[in-house]
């Protein structure tokens, strides 16, 4: 066993215990808290897991499994930025590089190569994987505002067409998703949650 | 597409929201909230990526994941159950079957079939992906405790020996691991958090 190498990737892991103490704009199903992204992160994970089947194509599911456990522990540093906060969104991209840097950097120089490409993967949306990982992770998002009655997009106000347009993405990632997402948003206009516009 | 399978996968995944509200015996890194089971199986499924490099033989790595993504899912109804609490752990594999049962079979009956083989494999361990599961798992359990002084060890009155006893599986599923899950409990005897006996 190397130790050193073994001693830096339980640096890492202990660090990423932080990821528990972020919050999301989203509650749980049930609206009484805020979800926090660790645990988002396993949800997302495990809905990539059952839903692999509605992906438009064949997939490394190993690799999508990976970028949903690491994809969102850049925001131990750079927080979570809520999606419908222009300004928030603004600097995101910068903010979350410097985070990626630094904690995918604790790990030995191989590891932390691979988890920032996995990363950099995710961001690009341009692999089947990311664009699968990116669908479940929109739909992931909106399930318990479905389910909490509009839960943060009544609370913020925000349209049913800014619904579709931020989560847009399942239909490139995943017709299948897309549609339950559509039939969501419809029922959520519906409901009288949202406006349309 | 087929939605009437597609709704069963999403009726889980809205259960499988339950989970983030299942308590642990165990704080976060720091001390100052319980951990609950869904950021547990966050932090267990990437502690497994991270360290799948230690396990003495070749892993089936996407095996190992979709255990420590599903494993605790039975607590959503069964609870968790505090290992060093001998009355709740007399009743705990009759609560859990049932657990599984019910939280597994909202699923398409061939993912009810995949999810409950996954757990019990788990449960069984005999093959190499379970023994490393349950290593990487109580290692996991180990490591809050070990940052928080003793954590739930003190709070609890664990001498060393029962906790070198019921962490033993780390030595089974990763020799590499229980050298440090060793030096750990030697740390905390040495530092006086609790006694040897």
């Amino acid at each position: 066993m190397d130790s050193s190498r073994l001693s830096q990737q339980l640096v890492f892991l202990a660090e990423a215990d932080q990821l528990k103490r972020v919050l999301r704009r989203t509650s749980l199903i049930g609206g009484d808290r805020l979800e926090n992204t660790a645990e988002h992160s396993w949800h997302f994970a495990l809905m990539a897991l059952t839903l692999a089947e509605h992906a438009p194509v064949a997939l490394d599911l190993t690799r999508v499994l990976k970028i949903a456990l690491i994809h969102d522990l850049v925001e131990i540093d750079a927080g979570d930025s809520f999606v419908y906060d222009t300004s928030a969104m603004a600097d995101k991209a910068e903010r979350e590089e410097a985070a990626a840097e630094r904690i995918f950097g604790l790990l030995p120089a191989d590891q932390a190569t691979e988890y920032r490409a996995l990363w950099d993967e995710f961001e690009a949306q341009e692999t089947s994987e990311a664009k699968f990982a990116a669908a479940v992770d929109r739909l992931c998002g909106m399930l318990p505002n479905y389910k909490n009655c509009g839960g943060s997009w009544v609370e913020h106000g925000v349209s049913a067409a800014r619904v579709a347009q931020r989560n847009a993405p399942i239909g490139a990632g995943a017709p299948a998703l897309w549609e339950v997402a559509r039939g969501w948003i419809d029922e959520a206009v519906e409901c009288g949650w949202i406006t349309s516009e």
